[in-house]
């Protein structure tokens, strides 16, 4: 089965990532339409070979179109997914416009794939961070269930598109020339500093949590159909490129050991344990940079609850975070013959 | 009162930014010597408008020396701290050789100065991300108790010394020139990456946790005198210059209103709140380096557990990490009158 693609918003960070993904992957396309905003359209993009001219994305751009991958930011979604869905694509949207929907799956497909069949046309690419998060969860929670989890968030200038790398890079370019460091993206300088807010994902609660760090929250329960699973999250920005870091204070339900914890992570779709941490092995955001899978490593008991696990993990923010999962959606549902807007 | 005090490994970074505070703080100097290594002998520091010539740091180096701020390293203070004492001199010592010894108060004056008065002549500068997390802790656990703490912390490469600062700076400088960064000090490239592994601070155990982390776990009880307090930790080394941060999640023991919190934080010593999130307010490592106190944000009740509260810290390294807490020591001493070492 090939599948007439549209990637909506090309241009972006994880638009790029699309492209590179569909040939690395060898996607099964009858046919790929780039989509982006009236800004772009006319410029080109290469593609196996070929020139693509980048459309406009209206509503009438996705006529014929079959499958689409959407990642143009959450208005944008909110007004052209639907009308993608109506015109009978099924839309793998990785904004945060759909994602606590009733009749949205929210889907990591190692964790859940198994509701996308209750789709309605549009698919939910859940936050980045959590992506990252549940993919060490789910062999934890699967055999000795995860009831509390504490994470804190190292979380990479990707996160906010090409323009937060451009201000990262530019930033300590600046400062190299002695010429003040301009901030644009991030609320403060990120060249050198470490910021507990995450702008680009929304505001604050009255609460005080971060919309990125409710996200965490709930979209684990929703990922995982489970509300046992209690998550809190401080999210910080550092300045690290592309691949996001978090550590994880991981209370489990039944009695385990390290050991088994380790084999079942080892095991786990996804996951690549590096986990010898007196010979430096451990992952590091830089080298899982560009890499499909989350790393786990410096796993320890907790020492104060002997019911709890202590990790660090390391996962690309515009692959697994973001493009590698939405495609993985995909190709799951091209797999389970979803490729359809039920009636 | 004046005093004869020798700073023994003025050369680093800790040793440097005593002379600054010297000054800054007008600390009551009848004289000043100023030790190093053989290597530095004959060279010269400015202070006060004087050159002085730096002395190699023998044992006879400290004849007539009332007082020694150390900081030249664990082996180095093994070695001759003992000799200094054994010439009657008070030494408040920056390395972790002594900190868990009985008889060697390991002091944060904000917390147990109390305690000073037990001293027989070392007293011992906690961790650097010890001293930055017991400060807001300690408001906590007077009024409500401390039972656990979960903290990860986002450290400074000024950690490492003026080797892990340059080390970082070159490594941007040859990256942005497409030469090869050099890796010497940290176990992996600093600049742009993140490295859950401090081996600056020592080994592993065999259970997988940093000395490191093991530190701020039994100095924090220590410091508090009070084995009730259940810290773990895993340590993060950040590219940032010279203010470690942390996530601390606290739970305590009795009932507390996040507002209660907030105002025991604001009225503690040392303690600066900066928390208002949705008006960007919170602290970050670039603008709290060069500052005094341990500054926090990012306050919240645990949504998983109501009895605790997540928070976000910052704070200088070498000055309340290090060498600022060393001279708030040898304030408190010379109030206290105990700059004589007991028969």
């Amino acid at each position: 089965m090939k599948v007439k693609t549209a990637i909506l918003g090309v241009t972006g960070a994880v638009g790029q990532e699309f492209l590179k993904l569909l040939v690395e992957r060898d996607f099964p396309l009858e046919s790929l339409k780039v989509l982006a905003s009236a800004r772009s359209a006319g410029k080109t993009v290469e593609f196996k070979g070929q020139t693509l001219t980048i459309e406009e994305a209206t509503p009438e751009a996705f006529d014929g179109v079959e499958l689409v991958l959407s990642s143009a930011g959450g208005s944008v979604s909110k007004k052209l997914v639907p009308e993608a869905v109506k015109r009978g694509a099924v839309v793998v949207d990785n904004t945060s416009a759909f994602r606590m929907d009733e009749g949205v799956p929210l889907i990591v497909p190692e964790v859940n794939r198994h509701v996308l069949k209750e789709h309605r046309g549009i698919i939910a690419n859940p936050n980045c961070s959590t992506i990252i998060m549940v993919l060490p969860l789910k062999p934890l929670h699967d055999r000795w269930g995860v009831r509390r989890v504490i994470c804190s968030t190292y979380q990479a200038v990707s996160g906010a598109g090409w323009t937060g790398i451009r201000e990262l890079e530019q930033q300590v370019a600046d400062l190299a020339a002695g010429r003040e460091p301009k901030i644009e993206v991030f609320p403060q300088q990120i060249a050198y500093n470490a910021i507990p807010r995450i702008p680009q994902s929304g505001g604050v609660f009255d609460d005080g949590y971060l919309h990125e760090e409710v996200k965490m929250i709930k979209e684990t329960v929703k990922i995982f159909g489970d509300e046992s699973i209690h998550v809190t999250a401080t999210c910080v920005r550092i300045p690290v490129i592309r691949c996001h870091s978090e550590t994880l204070n991981v209370e489990l339900v039944k009695p385990f050991t390290l050991d088994e914890v380790r084999e079942a992570l080892a095991g786990a779709e996804g996951v690549t344990v590096q986990d010898d941490v007196a010979n430096n092995v451990y992952p590091v955001p830089l080298a899982c940079s560009f890499l499909d899978d989350v790393f786990v490593g410096r796993l320890r008991v907790d020492n104060t609850l002997p019911q709890a696990v202590n990790m660090w993990i390391c996962g690309d923010q515009i692959k697994k975070g973001a493009a590698l999962n939405a495609i993985q959606i995909a190709e799951d549902l091209i797999r389970q013959d979803l490729v359809r807007v039920p009636a």
